[in-house]
């Protein structure tokens, strides 16, 4: 296979193919071709808005571009990109469009680099995921919401632990709504992301310098959504802060819902025995076979560290690079794209591990009076009477060791007192859960 | 030195010393002392609030934080911590205000928790460095922005690059404000980062289930300038997000600087000879005496890819740990407070150096006609008389070929000629590059 | 399909079809194949040993394993094992050696575990790459000595550069001397990193606690080529150590690549001069027609910043889980081998690359004897004179101030001079230099 | 203060004193003192071999060297560091020596660079620590294998776990002595890093190409202890191999001892209540009297995460600058004493913590018979008739959801018996656990 390059004619000698192999990221970027062929379609609207093309070219190439994306669809366009020999999937659509369109497929080129193309396409992919992200993030924290107010109503108790080591008794519902809350601020992120990534308009920055093609790029910028046009064309090819800013988010997302799944891991042990993950969603062993276990949890939980360390790979990649497009920027998009396909995959799959998990009442309620867990209400009647809180803590803590000295039982108020007596917003009082649950729904309504 | 730990009672061992130096973050976090005292002031107006205090003793214990305020001032505070043996700021605060209180300063803690006081107060100190951070960001764009009005005027040439290969020409300025233009980005990371620090309060979460003392939650947190209570106590004290919020804001900042700098070493070799770095910027050698080291600038360069991993870690740490607090949190909080610090001093350096980099307008100029930077031009020529971009592109190449066999030289436009030739917005055109600086300096007027 | 598990008889539910396909690790694991054939062999032996199969069923089984290895040669297995819905490559091993033996086939998996296998044909996997990955630093390493030896023939100078600031004339042949260095200590690294994995074999560890089946270990271990036997069964299966040392070989290995690649992308530029990338290597741009771009290097230095933050993700992976198997070790195991995989690729992109090289010896030899370069010999004369290093190197500095104030020239030693002059082992002197090349292939011979 | 610069002769205007503060790394180097005096007395050997010195100018010189240690040992010359407003500890010891020996200390640095003084400073400081590491290390192992000795007497049963589930009886002590095991591997990263730092001495490259002063860098390596010297002079002051090596060797020990931690913190809930951290080594609650925190656990889990990421940073440094010195390399030099510190640091509290586990033989012998521990044992039974290892655990899998549904107990063997019929090497049989404990003692002896 010859392959479709878009450069050469100043060129001696062709290139070594395994160097061209090395080079490829059609691997990573064939994910790209949607948001390729929209940003193409906009490049034809900005070279006919400067007379650049004549309509009839330009529909010449929007047929080609559509049958392009009909071809995606159907799969038969990935399969021409991977034996192409193309070095990206920009360089694939060119070369189909050209199959396609023939001479007139020669002009889609025009006042445009693959600087500005990649920079476009990426930016309207992020967009894409964002959206995505923010919609798994959100329906995440309604899931849990909506197993808090199961909760709620029958009033399950939890000895919740800080350290792992029993604190203080909450309301499940308490803990569920917890949960959920960072979910919401990973959403934020995903927003934001979003509107980042719509906010200027690369397209039309050609190479680094702008075209002196007129093209119309507020036309094109425009069609694809943008709010408005980058302002500097050396910048707009070479900052991935979008892209970056977007894998953040992915990671960050992630990283939540590692925290959860480390506890449900944990609850799932018979030893705490909180919590149950349904056999659809459990794993059994090759070799022992008693087995169930809560493998997507921990899948979700090492996804964190993993996707953490890409996060700085592809960060990485970027520092110390000069300002405008180096090669380097292919690998920053290559671990992007990789990054965000596999943590909206593990978010997918943490919601739908989350409608398995099923949590043992009779256990958390029990657990909820063990382990001295009212301590705290103990030492704060003692304050309210007047005992300084210093002199409490002690007073309790000495009382707590005697108990334990002499096996002796201390009369103190239940886990349930305890959740009721709490006074402050924020609290695990079961009104001011259901305050929190509602405050956080119209949070995510936003 | 007896420890003030503010536990015990429960305790039949005393700590062993080397465990409790290992476990302390004294060093990491006295920087968060003034934020502490904020914090606790606001407790007393929530115990006042909630009549769990009286007014005289709020008032001792204001007296004794003002006391506390000005030992830091005079740094008497920081020497009495340091040898404390106080696991942390806190707890040299809460030791120095019972010192000076008397019995009155053991009321302080009353439906108080230690993670809710560090949730609270590293908001405080996230809040204050985001605006810190923010404004040195807005301050380097506006320099690289003053630098490009300077060298519009003068109509600089530079022949821009990527992959470092000459590419085209363009006007210094025109790079200047591309410089710029990333750090507009970092501060709207950093004034997000303040307004999401600065958007719920912990204070009164206690541990993690709220009190059952009545505090004024709400009092507190209008006194500290926060916009709102947080829903959740357990969420309160256990996520770190606006703190690592914080770190990836500061960390993408100084990568922005790297890029910039890395362009900047190389532009002040002999060989580029495109820039200077004034002697009070550069460092010689012990050995070499004829050395003129631009040290700054690697040592921004060398900074980002350390924050990066630094940021990696402190990610790590609230990785796979349950949603409470963990004492791992200790790490995440010193990461972050390690990674803020020198990322400033990084950005306020970085902010000094550039003052001192002298441009070679000579030189620039001169490369800027040099390379066949004009090629483009010369092909869109070409493309405007109808032909097409890819047969264009090959004809430019085999000029450029067969001139470099011949050793001919070429008729081509002129650099100057190249740039004003530009048609888009966001080009190097000396227009677009005006209206570009105007419309950044308005961005970051907001 | 119905996936092939390997469990399921304590299951009430089907396995959930999209939580399945999240945790299948087959996209990454496929490469193990043949090292999962090797360690099943050798697990019929270890059962024939300990009489647990019968010679026949042995034989059956050797016959199936043969089958395999010659459908995954042809191809035809990795077909099968994608579309088999198998959990990994092992699940598709397994199914498939059962499809082609019948029920002699449900013997395989006696006495073993996935957890040993796994662990076992991971480090097959490691040993074989890192055999590899060895062999490829040790020709960077010789390929650089060659172009040493030819260039120390040709006496080329270089004016070597600290800070990138011209620092002291040296040999290009010590440049390429010292440029190969690194790659000796790569080799030594991936050498460790081979015998480690070889050293104990963990098959016969079963699940985690060794097997009450009287297991042949020793006869297997000794097949695959093991030093010893794993000590201690739960650390056998849980520990991803071997794994680990081997990507960190991968990084610092990719990382030494990254700094050579960074020099001769600075030297590729025109403002150097000093080297050119063949046409072969280099690449072009879509639009600007006169472009050369030296991708490969770039992709080299961007490589080694992705692989960097890949390997903290594969490490952080296993931070802070217990000490058994996890799942969270199928991350692990997929991260390694992506990097593993990645980082030689990267290598034996960078030998070929460098084979595209050609230096420039009149820019380099021009170079050398400006910048003052040999101002460290004439501070060195001085001091032979009895003059302090101080103060030698305060006059030396104040003469070159003079020059350049007054435009003067300094009638110094020449470059070629300053080489010769120098007198110690290491130097660039040349016949240090043709020691030091010597010295260093007796080490690669090793 | 003026700050005691290394050079100037050449420069017109005083270095910025924020920038110099900014570029200082006193606050991270001080610790490297010690080593750059005896790298400094090697280099008085070196220059005394060279005839460079006269013996008398070499004892003072020595005699000045011998004071800064005696300052060094009784702080006051760490108070003039600090004060001195040098660069770094480099440029502390060499204005301390002026002081001390007047002109004859101006002689000091003859021949010498910042560059290889760096280099070898680094290197004897590497060793040094590797030393420290190693033994740490294997003091670590023989803890854990003297636990395993007392607990194979008492015949502790344990259900262990993998994926946090039961999975199979095991011995307490083949948990031990298999946790033991990562802490030999670890020891050995320590001993190569050691043996590395150590192998060819830098000392006398100079700025990067030698000196053509006839220095005895023979002499002085010998004296140092290095087994060699450094072949190329270039490679010996540009690469930070064998301190990335070492770091690297920390950052994978502690990670070591995160997964026992993780491992402890769980085993410290009352839920499991399987071992109990001493009152000495956990921490309290400042609110809830009734804590009892396993922090020093946390903060060892915790600190493997964060120095992950400094490991990821300090390597990140050194990726694509070019090969001789950059001072990005000055940030590696401190990223690294930081992440080695620190890790020695945790490695000694970890080690110190273990001291403090207790563990509850009666709980874990309970919990050794639940949850169908030995359901593997009864699978290996079957498959001893006859039964194919499929069909085996498919009904033992049945058996015990049968025995489920109808809450039957099944008459199977118990942990203990299932712990004795274990029949491998390497497996928690209470024999092969007594050799395994033999073995790595063996090992740890070497």
């Amino acid at each position: 296979v010859k392959p479709p390059l878009q450069w050469g004619g100043r060129f001696t000698a062709p290139p070594d193919p395994a160097l061209l192999a090395f080079a490829s990221s059609l691997a990573e970027d064939l994910v790209l071709a949607p948001f390729d062929l929209r940003c193409s379609k906009a490049h034809v609207l900005a070279l006919q808005g400067g007379d650049i093309v004549k309509a009839k070219e330009a529909q010449a190439l929007h047929d080609a571009l559509d049958r392009v994306a009909a071809e995606i669809g159907d799969g038969s366009f990935q399969t021409f990109a991977q034996s192409s020999g193309a070095e990206d999937v920009h360089g694939a659509i060119d070369a189909r469009v050209r199959a396609l369109a023939g001479e007139t497929g020669e002009i889609l080129h025009a006042g445009r680099s693959r600087n500005d193309q990649v920079a476009t396409t990426l930016l309207l992919y992020c967009a894409d995921r964002a959206v995505r992200g923010g919609r798994l993030c959100s329906e995440i924290a309604r899931r849990l919401l909506d197993q808090a107010e199961i909760e709620l109503e029958r009033k399950t108790l939890l000895a919740a632990t800080t350290h792992w080591q029993p604190a203080q008794p909450v309301l499940l519902a308490f803990w569920l709504a917890g949960a959920a809350e960072p979910f919401a601020r990973a959403a934020t992120r995903f927003d934001r992301s979003r509107s980042d990534a719509m906010s200027t308009c690369p397209l039309g920055s050609s190479a680094l310098a702008g075209s002196s093609l007129p093209l119309d790029r507020e036309g094109a910028a425009r069609w694809l959504g943008f709010a408005g046009l980058s302002r500097n064309a050396m910048d707009a090819i070479g900052n991935r802060d979008a892209a970056l800013d977007l894998a953040h988010a992915c990671v960050r997302a992630v990283a939540a819902a590692s925290r959860v799944s480390e506890e449900l891991v944990i609850w799932c042990t018979p030893a705490f025995g909180y919590a149950h993950l349904g056999d659809a969603a459990a794993t059994g062993s090759s070799l022992m076979p008693q087995k169930r276990n809560p493998d997507p949890l921990e899948l979700v939980r090492a996804g964190a560290s993993d996707l953490n360390g890409r996060f700085a790979g592809a960060l990485g990649t970027t520092i110390g690079i000069g300002l405008s497009y180096h090669r380097d920027l292919q690998v920053t998009k290559g671990a992007v794209i990789t990054i965000v396909e596999r943590a909206l995959e593990t978010l997918e799959a943490f919601a739908r591990a989350l409608a398995y998990v099923e949590f043992d009442a009779a256990r958390m309620n029990a657990s909820a009076d063990e382990s001295y867990t009212v301590a705290t209400d103990v030492a704060d009647t003692m304050i309210k009477s007047g005992v300084t809180a210093r002199e409490a803590h002690r007073r309790v803590g000495e009382q707590i060791l005697a108990a334990e000295r002499d096996g002796a039982s201390l009369d103190w108020p239940t886990a349930a007192e305890s959740v009721v007596g709490k006074a402050t917003a924020g609290s695990t009082n079961p009104s001011a859960v259901a305050a929190a649950i509602a405050a956080l729904r119209e949070r995510l309504s936003l």
